[in-house]
């Protein structure tokens, strides 16, 4: 923890470095789930926990960081990297794979539910959704793809990966919910694989 | 309104024959609001509405009739059974201009929006929803591209225009997002036609 950067609290009580940064993240999912995303505000949260805004800021980067880190979002940037690390042809398998194994998993899957469930509620969590998806995903997307339709061919994949989820995992239809996870990674990869390859209509 | 096969309200008021649907209506929707789908009763609301569960059934079939129609679900019936009407061979076409005539439209939005609010949200709203989307889409679906993998082929398709309504319309990613209907509508059409043509993986 660089306790030694902290700035001294305004206000309130200042709890030890150690569980600093554990009682922002308290405090900030008490406030999204309460007051929404668009309503909360860094200071009014720093006021709560009883820190300066900008130790915040020194902590998860911005709003949109301190949302990802309180919902547990289990994407780390490190493995966004690692899908376009092996070049614009790798990208399917990789992405596929990584997608996977992250909505296979019922306790990673919640906190991706859940950011769905404000996205389709209230515009500033549309806009919170798409904001980290262009920062960790879509942006090394979009450059490893390259070419001048790059954009949309990454929106197209994103709309591929998202739709995928909710059909499989939330709405549970069947037969696509209970086949297998490896035949279900091969679809999935091949299928975007294409949107990078080939020609759009 | 068919007032003559209506029966007597078992209790409370009950309403000229004219506003009796529009009063079912605005308790169930004041129910699924405030208890959920789940936990929504037909008697529940019959109860409250002061009129007899059958003719809740009578007007609106089911439970999940109840809802589509409370929350003004812009597809019809009729419309889902013309995107088959001509064939397999036409339905990435159709499919694609019926949903885009939909999502295109704020107002037909925003139901489908607060479908999959509510799905992303309850078990109960996510099975609300695949019940919907099995009768009145996919199975009319599945019946029209034949074959054993039929099922997964639908799947897919649903995914997709769930995917692609969610990037472009909710989270709004560019240049998805102000991309022109038709080129969406013949990438997409081109997309769902290639499901049903090709061998999966």
């Amino acid at each position: 923890m660089p306790s030694g950067r902290s700035r001294p609290a305004r206000t309130g009580r200042r709890p030890g470095p150690t569980d600093t940064r554990g009682e922002i993240l308290r405090v900030a999912r008490e406030s999204f789930a309460e007051t929404g995303y668009g309503a909360s505000s860094l200071r009014g949260i720093a006021r709560t926990a009883g820190v300066d805004p900008a130790l915040i800021v020194h902590f998860f980067g911005s709003k949109a960081g301190l949302f990802i880190a309180s919902i547990g979002w289990p994407f780390s940037p490190a493995e966004a990297r690692a899908v376009v690390a092996d070049g614009p042809q790798r990208v399917g398998e990789n992405l596929a794979a990584m997608f996977m194994r992250h909505w296979d998993d019922e306790r990673e899957r919640s906190p991706i539910l859940a950011m769905l469930h404000v996205a389709t509620g209230e515009p500033a969590g549309a806009r919170m959704m798409r904001e980290f998806l262009v920062e960790y995903m879509l942006e090394p997307l979009v450059e490893t793809i390259g070419g001048e339709d790059a954009g949309v061919r990454a929106g197209l994949i994103a709309s591929q990966l998202i739709g995928l989820g909710l059909t499989r995992y939330v709405l549970g239809y069947e037969p696509l919910a209970s086949a297998p996870s490896p035949l279900v990674t091969k679809i999935l990869a091949a299928s975007i694989q294409r949107l990078i390859d080939e020609p759009l209509p």
